[in-house]
């Protein structure tokens, strides 16, 4: 199933050790705060666990930082659109594209 | 149903008019630059194209914005995971929140 994370997170380190575990776990951004990819349950369980670590001990960590993992089924995915000469989100069974 | 809609948006006018626009729609911002709500399917159509029209139209729009308009159906919903003291998305049925 596929999982976007976006993501709000004021520090630079943490938001840089962020972006670094989500493509640790192969996850490809989307946008500048938000990744996606395939992810099975229980990688996406250690995905959590990792992220929740990360925000639980940084020190630049603050109360105003978030994280969202949501997933989407293929239903939705199928639904989702896209604006933008250079959208990107990945697909294993093809890029999709929509020009505005 | 619920979507929620991500953007990269370099102008500061133009990521101003958008999010202008996500909330005439009645969606919440949920981070920085992502908003959501529940909206049925016409209000989704209409939205895109109000979005599109004034990324295709506004003298700010660069080659590198992007608009992402993504459903969410109530498995995937309750799917989702929230990290973070001050996680939020409008849900009307309940708020929700996780403290890590």
């Amino acid at each position: 199933m596929k999982l976007l994370v976006i993501y709000d997170i004021g520090d630079n380190s943490l938001r840089l050790g962020t972006a670094e575990i989500l493509k640790d776990f192969g996850l490809a951004r989307v946008q500048y705060s938000a990744f996606a990819g395939d992810l099975n349950h229980n990688r996406r369980d250690m995905l959590e666990i990792s992220l929740a670590a990360l925000l639980r001990r940084h020190r630049g960590a603050r109360s105003t930082d978030r994280i969202y993992l949501l997933p989407l089924c293929d239903d939705c995915f199928a639904s989702a659109h896209f604006l933008g000469e250079r959208t990107h989100f990945p697909d294993h069974r093809v890029d999709r594209w929509k020009v505005v």
